[in-house]
């Protein structure tokens, strides 16, 4: 299978997923040692999660069916540019290489504009549209040194 | 309650969580209306799931407890300072505050650091950690139309 097929793939799951109304018009895909191993299309609205992207829905798919939370040496296909949340999940969960399709222009056009967040999300700490205050950090602390003591833990 | 009860929540969980080996030791609510209507801690490793970060967890259960994907007005209370990864979720769940207690320094010392992701994500496309590589974007424009014309989408 070839790129093409792959991205073939993440754009039926996009398109079955919007006529079905699950969610926005976006799919995706991860690929490891020339399979897909995971799959999604955006669900937020028929979940009712927030987090249901496409890319997040396939990265937990394909962790789910490998059983284990790296997904390094694979690659995601996506029908559009990842937002900054999935940019991070992607980061997280070690996939290697991102392959897209659609980008923000694209996405914005159709109304999922993730511009203001893309800037937003370069700023410091209490200068973002999402107001954060902190308190003190010394329980918080506490539970780091406990965590940094336990000897049967498993380091991720 | 107050801002102290809803954080002491969140550090139960995020103590709970730790000690039965569920993953870190983070944990968060989600508050509405002056009382708790969603919980979370972080669970990766036991559930090989790289984007269940505490927030992640907590926001995804409020909602689904809300029936909504929308968490305006609320707001989340969460033992350290989210990830860029629960920051976008924040702000897509469109909570409108952030009380945090830990910052990115003490999950740092405890061998949580994601500075290599805040510097990351700023970056431009083509530039980043991870490679991104864009293909042909017609086939997620047409995406993208036949969305603009459906007539009976959830809009969100």
């Amino acid at each position: 299978m070839t790129d093409d097929d792959f991205m073939q793939r993440a754009i039926d799951l996009a398109r079955a997923g919007m006529r079905k109304k699950a969610g926005g018009p976006f799919g995706a895909v991860v690929v490891k040692d020339g399979a897909i191993v995971g799959e999604g299309s955006n669900c937020v609205t028929s979940k009712n999660d927030p987090t249901a992207h496409a890319e997040i829905q396939a990265i937990r798919h394909a962790c789910e069916k490998l059983g284990t939370f790296s997904l390094e040496g694979a690659t995601l296909y996506t029908t559009c540019e990842p937002c900054p949340m999935c940019y991070a999940a992607i980061f997280w969960s070690r996939v290697s290489e991102v392959v897209f399709a659609g980008d923000r222009k694209g996405a914005a056009r159709a109304g999922f504009d993730d511009n203001i967040l893309w800037d937003d999300i370069a700023k410091p700490v209490g200068t973002r549209e999402r107001p954060m205050r902190k308190v003190s950090d010394k329980v918080a602390n506490a539970l780091f040194d406990e965590w940094l003591t336990m000897v049967d833990k498993t380091p991720y």
